[in-house]
């Protein structure tokens, strides 16, 4: 180590730079979101879309001042996990399988029409049989996260739309596991059906069973360990052991960890008093900015230097919102126009799920480098479309309280 | 990738390991120390050992289902940082400046004893003079984080001697900074005043400068923001930028994180409603066992095969204790008998700052491997102590509101 002429704390260099690190990456993430949400709000446009934006503006592709490393994305994908189980608390898990039947027509329909659009759009453009199954797949799963916090935002996760998108998505993400296995079995070369039926098995028992018993296990564990328990917020921390383990069991069977989240607070709902409501906030209002932050993160630019690709990008986001639009939006028009519009605009986020599977292919050597650039586009474009596509399709529907308590409006 | 037997979640293990980490790693630690704190509850322990006696646990000393990894750690420094910014909130600065005299002393001495002790020691054991003053340095600065959850979860933040300590820990780390500057100058064989003045300098305007100012700023800024800003839960999201802009200044100036967390919050003391308190708590409240885990998880036993080294830090852990509990303590027998054993007791924990000046030293060469499992050893066991001491220290007073907000007993 060399001396400086400036103040001592350059002696501790080593040191103090590693203590810099974790203070400075979250005042430049946090402090960029909230400020573009503000600027965003004043444009009237969702301070939602705002923090994307900031992780675009300080992300690689433009000041650079900040890369994905592992401290980001943990503290996304710990931002998405508060926010799906903080959603899951204002859920009655009996309402949701009511509408169980409605919401699978809605997810089966937003699944095979936009797998169907994105491998006729790639063979089309001349891409090999298997690149085009993987983009396709890449296109199946809806990402609920913004959806849930738009939805949240404005008071609107009691209306019966909201409650349908939530049930699609969950379906929608155990459709996206099979896809996904059917789709990697191929590229090898071999799929083993009785590995998929056997998926297809525990994920289905896992969601119906914790959505059948979660809830009543919870009302008659949650009050005797309120009694029993000694440390001090043990509500709280009880909530949190189980967002965690659902999350972890939900991995392990092969769905979404945020599904898992989403269950945990499901199970909770209605069985845990408001102090757990408000510290689970404290908790989300301080990371769910990383998820948002996140999503800008990932954008790389420099994948469209292009042309052909540019028009191809162009190409697949459309295809990529019409076809959740038209498929879910179709299988909803029995609840009358308005609601399928609704449901068909809330499927339309990818986000985070696309990404994993272009990953996978790209792993494999299934899909090519710039394919894969398309497909994070697609992903992320789609997510920042659905915040205002939102706003228009719920104007003039009467939300309930407003939820202070979620960031941005 | 091999096709596994079980479930087709295999064929994504990749990336579902991946997706894995972040809630498997948050559900070990979370559980452990939740579950570990009940445990130590029961038997009358304080649950913050239980915490921190769970990552001993967890950790590659025993079970070595979680090694100290950046997820880990980086949590850990977020959970000290809210834990401090929380207790700032409670504390009145005016009153703080006040004890400013009596704190000066108190930290003065409780630098200056440690200091000679560990040194003598070391030097009587026949270690070379740089190693003997470095093992010195690292016994000077009291961790505070430990001695403040313990007085919050009692409800003494506002006893006079809580108040000294608090005071005393903010003055000590200035110290300190200042003993590392001339030690590692030492250790390479220059020491340059100037800077050391210059450091100095910067780092008592930062302190009194915000400790005088801070206060006042925020009763003007707040109620304004809150007027103009758009964002949803605005006073938290200043307040969270607020920490991590002076946490990220301290580190600048060269002192603790957390000490400019503890003073983010003394600003806003008193300025902000009860709803970022909420809100702060429910971050803390995740967060703070991975910093008390962390603790936890440091430990190496097996640097402790020796003999002669088990003896040096037994040696060295009885200096500790006793060099501070005197220091501090005389300093502060003017106040009375009763109020200066408290305050001795509550200076006793060393931390992670103990920890830093070793790793320093062992990075120049200055100390042995050996030596730096005994500061490590002597970091650690001090602040197991500290919380079973408080507890005797303090019993019969009667403290404010115990604080439901703050975890543990």
């Amino acid at each position: 180590m060399t001396m400086a002429t400036w103040p001592v704390a350059f002696i501790l260099s080593a040191a103090s730079s590693e203590a810099m690190r974790v203070p400075l990456v979250m005042l430049t993430i946090f402090a960029a979101a909230k400020l573009s949400a503000e600027v965003f709000e004043r444009l009237g446009i969702s301070g939602i879309v705002g923090e994307i934006a900031a992780g675009v503006l300080v992300g690689p592709s433009m000041l650079a001042w900040v890369a994905p490393n592992e401290l980001t994305t943990s503290l996304a994908d710990l931002g998405v996990m508060f926010l799906l189980f903080r959603v899951g608390l204002e859920v009655k898990p009996e309402e949701l399988l009511k509408l169980g039947g409605a919401a699978t027509l809605v997810a089966v329909c937003g699944v095979v029409v936009p797998m169907i659009m994105g491998w006729a759009i790639l063979r089309l453009w001349g891409a090999p049989q298997i690149e085009a199954i993987f983009v396709g797949a890449a296109m199946v799963a809806t990402s609920v996260g913004i959806t849930a916090q738009v939805l949240a935002a404005k008071g609107l996760l009691q209306q019966k739309s909201s409650q349908i998108i939530l049930a699609a998505a969950v379906i929608d993400d155990v459709l996206g596991l099979l896809v996904l296995a059917s789709v990697s079995g191929m590229a090898k070369g071999q799929v083993n059906v009785w590995e998929i039926v056997l998926t297809a098995g525990l994920a289905i028992a896992f969601v119906v069973g914790i959505a059948f018993w979660g809830n009543r296990a919870m009302g008659k564990i949650v009050p005797r360990a309120q009694e029993s328990l000694r440390v001090a917020e043990a509500e709280y921390a009880l909530a949190v052991v189980l967002l965690f383990a659902l999350s972890v069991l939900a991995v392990y069977i092969g769905v979404a960890a945020i599904v898992g989240a989403f269950f945990a607070g499901m199970a909770l709902a209605g069985r845990v008093g408001e102090r757990v409501n408000d510290l689970a906030s404290g908790a989300a209002e301080l990371l769910v900015p990383f998820f948002l932050v996140g999503i800008g993160l990932h954008v790389d630019l420099s994948a469209f230097q292009d042309r052909s690709m540019m028009l191809l990008a162009a190409v697949i986001l459309v295809a990529a919102v019409v076809s959740k639009f038209i498929g879910c939006g179709v299988a909803a028009l029995g609840m009358g126009k308005a609601e399928a519009i609704r449901i068909g605009v809330g499927m339309i986020p990818r986000g985070e799920v696309g990404m994993v599977v272009a990953q996978i292919g790209l792993g494999m050597g299934a899909i090519s480098q710039n394919i894969y650039g398309v497909v994070v586009f697609m992903a992320v474009a789609t997510t920042v479309l659905a915040p205002p596509l939102l706003k228009i399709a719920y104007k003039g529907v009467q939300g309930g309280v407003p939820e202070e308590r979620y960031t941005l409006g």
